[in-house]
């Protein structure tokens, strides 16, 4: 399938990533900076287990479909398609023929597909060899060195919004960057959706808690994007979340089906910690995870069949002394380039999860966590990166300087993702010839000719002396993001948006948050 | 080539991995960590090039050394040998045709072979699917929680030989771990192999900045090992840094030929800032790279057939902008990769770098450098990584809590590396069916039985809650780690070692120290 990403419906020209007012600026702060709108991998994914192996996992997740099968539950609409495409349907349980959801899938979901945003030069292209970068989703607190933590609110999501929208290694303005708790329950999908639209001109998730917030979702993405538009293409990101082992609840069920039947994307990502919701060993995790993500994506293509579906993986392990949750750790690694295989034999794109991290401040566990946990899923070839910034304390907080050190990461697995360049120029034949032994490169021509974007650069990496450091008052590292949190946000520019389309935005949520109570459920 | 890691001069029996009172300590501290002495690789290589790209940079590999050659100053005795070898001298100016280094390397250099430690248990296999974690090498500071950076002492260098001895995730008890600045220059060495040799039982480096010094080593390996069994068996790690670009200098060559006359291990390594001491670029850095480890090794084998030879790499990366190095970077990673895959074509052993970092402090740049770089190394397949801790500073500190926080990483490595168990019990079928949807896994019969090995565990993340994490005390990865090392040195025991074999050693570095003043070069 291929797939034009300059295709949309936005009034906007597509902005030039080496143009333009706020491109730059951008270029001013950070001079080799290129945004990309995501990541078109030019190296291999890093595979783990070899034929024998996967078919093994896949016969594993065959056998537990066909005889423990998975729970749907109060949603008497899903088991009545599980049946009539020929499932075994008892009650809530519905049991599979081995083979039979690796079919449906394969008959009709898409490998690879678009994701507009209403820039178009923000598309994104979900599948093949292609990365989606997305920051931290869910967390109810927020962390920055100034406040420490505390309970969200709309005004950080707005806030992390705009962040994320100046940082060039990002590619998705994501969901739930925080959860606004000052807002009611039952009305923060609204207030959240509405900034994703104003404050940020990337692609963004639904709400994924129920039908009547996936409702909403699409009924605002059709005043932004026109109703046959959203019909035809996919303008929103959404997971559903399985109830691990094997059961899905009519809450993320709900949310699914209106996306399916909306033509919108749905990752069936079992959240698995190992050793409460699934075995303790990455082998039998494997096995169920695969269950549980063909079982769901099956139904979104019963649903309507060509609907995006995406694997997903949200694989981690427990600590067995106290049961908590750990991340960036080695079964981790394992099961996500497991996965990544096991994704691409199923023939759908990769969800998964990046930068997580226990700690609770933005240290040294948080940062070795998150750069092992964001390196494997880039080399397991994840076609959609969730949580790649900002994620602390096992997703009970977003940072701020997490984000803008995770992002500098980012930016370093972009720049690996490209390859070695192998062009008569990056050979350097002449440059060697030219300095010969015992002197140095530093002034010849071809480093000179070089000098703008010869190598990835940091922006919150201290590389000078000591001395120099020492003067300019010891910055750790969560400091000096600090800083440039607080720089992305002043220099922050709203993009233009069509000012009776966000007014009417404005209106719908006002009307539907007059049409009921406030609820904090 | 088959090896016995077995084997060895030692008098003791091999310690047991599961027996032993410091085991036993090591256990319950850590209840499922096992010391193994390296670790056997069960993954893959991450292969970055392709065929005709690893082609193209051998080939301007064998263009380099033909038609610009390198320079091997003050050292008569290697230009000699080079003549006879058939290679073009002039001057100190040595050329090569094409593939000539490579079939010298190729006739003799073992592709594996074993390095002795004083604790034959602790001997480790150098080469194929095999991987040694090494300790930070050579820096003159060392930095600390309580008292910040300064100027390290032998005091120092004997406290880090001791904390190293007690991570179960070392190998090597490396070299200048940091430099005892406390002693003059030149008998330093003296004293630090005393202290390798006193107060670990691995192995390790002999000193590696001439041949005066390079023959104490030997001596002293002599007066611990035997003669003769110095001279068949490899007791000792070195590494000639080439003055890149493209010239070996006689302090580095000196030491080189001691060793490889003594069958002792060479890894021939440039050290390279792409843009500095090579072309800024990837490509052209790595033919420069492999031009340079070729002729080394090469002088190896001419030295003496068979003594081992590692081709080296130390490649990373400068801020265009101020010069200074940077470390973690995607240009490290691409060269270490490709390098890997040309040390594996080469046929020898892969030696390179690992947690390195330019940060000042034990923080978030630090471990994502550190992380970044080290998963790197590992996936490279190197078989010998070198500052596989501790290093801060551009390589200028040795921290004893970013030692701490980088060997969790090495721990979190080694269990990567074992690769995905397949075993029947690993696939958890049965647990699968006994839990069935929506239940736990966590008192099933499986998870119990995995209780105590289940999963990888972290002496330094916090995993804990928010509020158990406050009411400890709020304490960041650096001063939990701080806590970590000082255990170690307060739980540390000095191995056995016979009275008469430390006397002797004791009185080599009397003798020695004796015989010449004080110089502070």
């Amino acid at each position: 399938m291929t797939v034009d990403i300059q295709s949309g419906p936005s009034e906007k020209k597509p902005r030039r990533t080496t143009g333009g007012r706020r491109d730059r600026q951008s270029r001013r702060r950070q001079p080799n900076v290129v945004r990309a709108p995501y990541i078109h991998r030019q190296i291999a994914t890093y595979d783990l287990l070899n034929e024998e192996g996967l078919s093994l996992i896949e016969a594993n997740a065959d056998t537990i479909l066909k005889e423990v099968g998975m729970e749907f539950h109060d949603d008497e609409e899903i088991l009545r398609l599980f049946k009539e495409a020929g499932a075994d349907v008892r009650g809530s349980r519905v049991r599979f023929d081995p083979g039979h959801p690796r079919q449906v899938i394969q008959a009709s979901a898409p490998r690879e597909y678009v994701q507009h945003a209403r820039n178009s030069a923000n598309n994104v292209v979900i599948g093949g060899n292609n990365t989606v970068l997305c920051p931290s989703f869910g967390p109810p607190f927020i962390h920055n060195l100034d406040e420490g933590r505390r309970y969200a609110t709309l005004d950080d999501f707005h806030k992390l919004v705009k962040i994320h929208q100046m940082i060039p290694w990002l590619h998705h303005s994501g969901g739930i960057v925080c959860e606004p708790v000052d807002v009611p329950v039952n009305k923060r999908h609204l207030d959240m959706l509405l900034g994703h639209f104003r404050y940020s001109d990337r692609g963004c998730f639904g709400a994924l808690i129920g039908a009547e917030r996936a409702t909403d979702s699409i009924n605002m993405a059709r005043i932004l994007f026109g109703d046959e538009f959203v019909d035809q293409n996919c303008v929103f990101y959404s997971v559903a979340n399985t109830n691990a082992p094997l059961v899905l609840d009519s809450a993320m069920s709900g949310a699914l089906k209106v996306y399916a039947r909306n033509n919108q994307a749905v990752a069936c990502t079992p959240w698995t910690l190992a050793g409460a919701m699934s075995p303790c060993t990455v082998a039998g995790t494997l096995a169920q995870v695969l269950a549980e993500t063909m079982a769901v994506c099956m139904l979104t293509q019963l649903v309507r069949p060509g609907a995006p579906c995406l694997m997903g993986s949200f694989a981690t392990a427990i600590s067995m002394q106290s049961g908590a949750p750990t991340f960036g750790n080695p079964e981790g690694a394992k099961m996500v380039l497991a996965a990544g295989q096991l994704a691409r034999r199923l023939g759908v794109p990769f969800h998964t999860v990046g930068a997580l991290s226990a700690s609770k401040l933005p240290d040294g566990q948080a940062q070795q966590e998150a750069t092992y946990g964001l390196i494997m899923a880039v080399l397991a070839g994840a076609n959609f990166i969730n949580h790649a910034t900002g994620w602390l304390e096992g997703g009970l907080v977003t940072g701020f300087e997490k984000t803008i050190l995770d992002a500098d990461l980012c930016g370093k697995l972009i720049d690996f993702s490209e390859g070695i360049d192998l062009s008569r120029d990056a050979q350097a034949m002449e440059a060697i010839f030219e300095v010969g032994p015992g002197a140095h490169f530093l002034s010849s021509q071809h480093t000179l000719s070089h000098f703008e974007s010869a190598f990835f650069r940091s922006n919150v990496a201290d590389n000078n002396s000591f001395e120099q450091w020492a003067m300019e008052g010891q910055l750790d590292a969560a400091q000096r993001a600090n800083r440039i949190w607080k720089t992305y946000l002043e220099q922050y520019e709203e993009p233009e948006l069509d000012i009776a389309k966000r007014e009417a935005l404005e209106a719908y949520v006002a009307k539907r948050k007059a049409a009921m109570p406030d609820r904090n459920y």
